[in-house]
């Protein structure tokens, strides 16, 4: 994709010796949108970004990991600044089209001395072709780099979405989820791109949960520069583009759940024949956050009664007598009688799958929502009991 | 205490060779008062149970672990009703005055030919002395009994209040939890009982968690058979058995948190200064369930960033520069500000400890909250992904 440079280093700032400082860079001013943390524990660069992103442009996008830059106070927003201000001068643009974004650990103040040195040293870098580094840049505990690239094309114009995202724990998005950032050469307004925005982030970003925190950094970062000559101005061209970005979220969405801490499964939800809208949320967000539900898909176990058990709790209206069950479309409960230990054979081989879709049909209403989940290790008690030290 | 025997046998219910049948019979028609689970998919036994306690009287409690008979329909009803009838039988009671529970895998019919079996020779064991019989057939994955008694006088006249409960996994209350047998020589209105016994539920029993995940047969029923003449009938004589209740629920509470599936240490988080009762219980409520807090103080890490990011997005108002954070009474974040590295180091060695009271101070107001629960370790992922094999 054309007018977007890259570059990712190792500045110090991770304890490990691993990239730790990524740079996004768009040769022309581009129109941006955002979305952050609803989390009122936030960052010092998410109180900052929500500034920034009012005047809707955005050229250069800075971000770390190691360090959350998180719970730091005045100190915190003071040093996210300076970040923004040495990236300008570095760049030669405006500090207020800088975004900054941190990622790690929270509570601690950013080495400013590594971050100046290395900012000077990142610019340097910054080329089309290295985006691999800058995605490495921004990992914490994900094991693997999450890119994502679509094409289509509007008029007869070709264009593209690359989308870039870290996260693998504290995932229980609401508004946005951990650090994704979404690259565009398609030429589209600001107001435009946050509506899209806000619509694709409900359907992706804020369906997934790996372990139900949310993070106090979560931010999900729109830029569209134009270069393509690709126009979003009707209802047609907005549909194609929404699209694109909804298949890039939704592939980063599953990526990031994939990745999770410790998981060995990826899970979908599907929670149909709902009552309301609300009913269909509730009962498939319980199943997705219940501990004992995913523990059970650790040991390839489809323990239905504490799948049907966490909806029952979830403040959704259900009932036992209507409830079906299914595993990859195979039904192991159907209107609340279970089927059987033959039935039960069959799907424990599902179970053995890497990814498995379970259906909750509530046989109520019309209504369906999803939820996309990953199962519970020892390795991520691990993990996260190990993580500080 | 005068007035209840109690037996416990292995009736062959459980596959491991373990008591899995008990009983408690009253000499007199007690006055009743029980709380069930809010959770909407109910198992048969507390089905049942709604219906029977309305007539506030109950002479025999029959109990079975390893098999909840929940999720099991028009049978599971059936073998409930048909288990009470043979115990009446049995007792030669009237059905009225028989409860049943049960807790276990869901989603399994009663092995009905080992109930008649057992309940048979059940009522033959009953005896005063047998209550840590009882006590341990109504285990499930418990590591330990947990048998509480506390004594106490009105107008000169001794009481005991004895309490009873099993809890390990799938425990985040909601009215009740699990199952828990209070019993009391004292003389009570069902009335006041059930009163009362709302009253400490909610202080004791709905403020522990320890995985977040509400069990379908949820059961706390109290019995009052008036065997030691202590009358509770006025302000004064309700406020003494009101405290000797609570002191029981409370030490029952604790023993089921302790006893958490996986769990090393029992942890009290106590959220005060709140805006609102409501805010208290939203931030107490969202960091004890929160899955980075309960493995980093598996981790025996002071992990406050995990703390107030879970008090920030549980809905509660909270500012963060106004937020004080304790261990056991030792400050390490006041107004926002992390102490440093000696005082994280003084309160690491406090994370060694196996019980810990976490304070967090909101400094926005006068309301306070609080909740127990316990650490999470890899063998709780253990433990419940090989619950059903």
């Amino acid at each position: 994709m054309k007018g977007f440079r890259f570059a990712g280093i190792r500045a110090g700032i991770k304890k490990k010796d691993q990239k730790d400082l990524g740079l996004i860079y768009s040769d022309s001013p581009a129109v941006a949108a955002a979305l952050f943390t609803r989390n009122k524990v936030v960052a010092a660069p998410v109180i900052l970004g929500k500034e920034k992103i009012k005047k809707g442009l955005c050229r250069a996008v800075l971000v770390n990991s190691g360090n959350a830059n998180c719970f730091t106070g005045k100190q915190g927003i003071e040093d996210a600044v300076f970040c923004s201000k040495i990236v300008a001068q570095s760049l030669h643009i405006p500090e207020d089209h800088v975004m900054v974004s941190s990622t790690g650990v929270i509570g601690a103040y950013l080495p400013m001395k590594k971050f100046e040195t290395g900012i000077k040293e990142i610019v340097r870098h910054l080329s089309e072709n290295c985006i691999n580094d800058f995605a490495d840049a921004i990992l914490t505990t994900d094991t693997c780099r999450k890119i994502v690239n679509e094409t289509n094309s509007i008029k007869g114009k070709p264009f593209s979405v690359i989308g870039i995202a870290k996260g693998s724990g504290m995932i229980r998005p609401d508004m946005a989820t951990m650090l994704a950032f979404v690259l565009t050469d398609a030429k589209i307004s600001s107001e435009d791109l946050k509506i899209i925005l806000t619509a694709v982030n409900e359907k992706t970003f804020n369906r997934i949960t790996v372990d139900g925190d949310t993070s106090t950094n979560d931010t999900l970062l729109a830029l569209a520069n134009g270069s393509s000559g690709a126009l979003v101005n009707d209802s047609e061209s907005r549909a194609v583009f929404h699209s694109v970005l909804e298949k890039v979220c939704m592939q980063l969405s599953k990526m990031i759940v994939k990745d999770g801490e410790g998981a060995t499964k990826l899970v979908q939800i599907i929670v149909k024949g709902a009552k309301t809208k609300e009913d269909a949320f509730k009962a498939s967000e319980a199943i997705a956050h219940s501990n004992l539900v995913k523990t059970a898909i650790y040991g390839e176990d489809p323990n239905w009664g504490r799948i049907t058990a966490a909806a029952g709790r979830s403040g959704a209206y259900v009932v036992t007598e209507k409830m079906d069950l299914f595993f990859d479309g195979r039904p192991l409960v159907l209107k609340g009688n279970w089927l059987g230990p033959d039935a039960e054979k069959e799907i424990a081989l599902i179970m053995k799958e890497k990814e498995i879709v379970i259906t909750l049909d509530l046989n109520l209403g019309q209504e369906t929502d999803s939820f996309w989940f990953c199962d519970f290790s020892e390795n991520y008690v691990k993990i996260n009991a190990e993580y500080r030290s």
